[in-house]
């Protein structure tokens, strides 16, 4: 079994009892050493308390912990909201013994409802005992809400020839578009990166990645990526070097793989589908007819039918607001090609169509020979579990 | 048993076996007049080959004939499919022996198949000799795909103390969303009106009605609201007179129960909600917070649920790129207060709104306090069985 770790770094988890008995919900990760950070935050106009909180925190670039919850998002819950926020904030620092602003919160679950301080608190100077270095695996499963399964990578890259670490958690899996895609993910690395580099190439993976999945279209209140840099391994990263570009690789793909598990563990999820959008006219329109496709109730039931039905997705591609020439158009399933220049190529293409929608995973690519621009963006099916997950999820 | 007939005007079906057998799929509307006539078309870049003919005959602003058959779109399908409905517009007109430009043609069904000129063509003479007064009832059948039940609204209005009759069919019951809303509807009326204002009038009130409804925000690509007026009445409605008021109120209610019969015989609905948006800072943002609400799949399972989860409502408001201040708005399931100046009244207030969720019918106000405009859409819940229909479609 792989132990998920990150020099200089330590995480742990308790049961509070926020909404459920018996169940991680309250997280920690910290810094042994100081540590720059950078963030990126949710568009909803309406923000929960500690995403509002830490906006402010985040600016000077340096933090040393994350306190995350799940059971309750402290959202739409008023002044009181943001002063529990803060009193977490406190504690924390407190049971750490560093100053309360090196110290994030992170909430995520039911909506509106007060945050539960009489449980919260007196559990954070156990979760500070419990920290230890192979705590990342107990961080990832206290940030669960409907998941089902916590969400951990890790990689290694050797940069100068020292090892450099990236850790990062996840957790989704309802309430997920962009942009902010994910709910809560958090990143520890064990790099020296200034806090303005670090919030450069945050932003540019979290464009990249975050931003380009949906399981259901609806972007939380409580959206935020984390990333701690602590400098542990003695690596430099400069602005500019060749050390950025094997950097900001390795981020990609640790952010990219917990995009993967996001999506795979979407809500009543059985299918992750790449929908790639090629040979549009201008990077815009790529994007507004693949978010169009991914978003689409019929495509994606139509996906959870195993049922080729390709008229679907060219249906969402015509109303994504878009100008192009369907006689132009090629339709491939993986790599089978379905419809070209704009011609349905017959019964015989759909059945082995039908072959590649049985498969777990598959690619939707639409070409549209426009032009020289592609998007591309994964989203998953739309099961009978996930209208029954979301029509019980708070009874 | 209300009989539905419009003066002047004669329709029937029959059964011709596009696509299952047992069942009325080609149906026809007639006016044993001339008729002025004026359509409204889907927005989406894909049309299908009737949507592309009728937008060619309907400029002069005279028809006689609708044609309609369900099962097969005839959308996606080519210069075939455009010769096709060119065909089946021939056939309708020999078959009446009127002038082919006066012959309209809508299909439904599915996307990408060639229509079966087969069964088509020889249908048609007996269509024709099946017309009678009584016949809307039969034409409404002819339409439906997923529809559970046909949908007809018939009103008569005094005008210049004569009456003036307005029937409408329309069916649904997927891939709707504004613009356009409805798959397919007509009207007849034994009104005198000039293609002009026929046309003006169509437009105001789809943009009022049809415009406004959503059940998976899916845009079809076969989209079709017609008008057509005979003027058997011997009324005349004339370019800003008094008259053009009194009909327009009719022709309004007329669409208008046909988008509400329409949402609640959507695809597995259980509910019919009003999406009411108040105090908007302009009429631009009451759409678009209205549209993003009615649209979302996490507020309309809640809706399934009977969970009043207004968090998820105040969320979806968040997330539709409109500026508004939290600490301002109100909202209201029907007249229950449960969010008032940003804050959640309580369980006591959720409870009673629980009550109304259990309700086939209730409105969402959700008041900005931001300004003077306002924006009311119809929509309705996700269930299981939405799920179920539209993953099972095609097998």
């Amino acid at each position: 079994m792989t132990v998920f770790k990150c020099p200089g770094f330590l995480a742990s988890a308790v049961e509070a009892g926020i909404k459920y008995k018996n169940r991680k919900d309250l997280g920690l990760l910290f810094s042994t050493v100081p540590a720059t950070a950078a963030g990126v935050f949710t568009t909803n106009r309406i923000k929960a308390a500690p995403v509002l909180l830490d906006m402010e925190l985040i600016r000077d670039g340096n933090a040393r912990a994350i306190l995350v919850n799940s059971g309750n998002a402290n959202c739409f819950t008023g002044d009181q909201g943001y002063k529990d926020a803060l009193m977490i904030c406190r504690a924390t620092a407190n049971a750490l013994q560093i100053p309360w602003e090196e110290v994030l919160v992170s909430s995520t679950g039911v909506i509106g409802h007060a945050m539960p301080m009489d449980v919260i608190v007196p559990a954070i100077p156990k979760l500070a005992k419990s920290l230890y270095s192979d705590g990342f695996k107990d961080l990832a499963q206290a940030m669960m809400t409907t998941d089902t399964v916590p969400k951990i990578v890790q990689k290694t890259v050797f940069i100068q020839n020292q090892p450099v670490t990236l850790c990062g958690v996840a957790k989704g899996s309802g309430m997920i578009r962009p942009d902010m895609a994910t709910m809560l993910s958090f990143i520890a690395t064990d790099a020296r990166i200034s806090p303005t580099l670090l919030r450069k190439l945050l932003l540019q993976v979290t464009h990249q990645t975050y931003n380009r999945i949906t399981i259901d279209g609806d972007t939380s209140t409580n959206d935020t990526v984390f990333i701690l840099s602590n400098g542990v391994s003695g690596v430099a990263i400069g602005m500019g070097s060749p050390e950025e570009k094997l950097f900001q690789a390795a981020l990609y793909e640790v952010c990219q793989e917990l995009c993967h598990l996001l999506i795979k563990d979407g809500e009543g999820a059985t299918k992750v589908v790449e929908v790639l959008i090629k040979g549009a006219a201008t990077d815009r329109d790529a994007k507004k007819i693949a978010e169009t496709i991914a978003h689409s109730p019929l495509v994606k039931t139509a996906f959870y039918g195993e049922d080729a039905n390709w008229g679907r997705i060219i249906a969402a591609a015509g109303r994504a607001h878009v100008l192009f020439n369907p006689l132009l158009i090629d339709l491939f399933f993986d790599n089978v090609l379905i419809v070209k220049k704009g011609c349905f190529l017959g019964k015989e293409a759909e059945e082995i169509a039908e072959k590649i929608l049985k498969k777990n995973e598959f690619t939707i690519t639409l070409d549209l020979h426009m032009g020289a621009y592609a998007y591309s963006m994964l989203t998953c099916d739309f099961s009978i579990d996930y209208i029954k997950i979301n029509a019980d999820y708070r009874t």
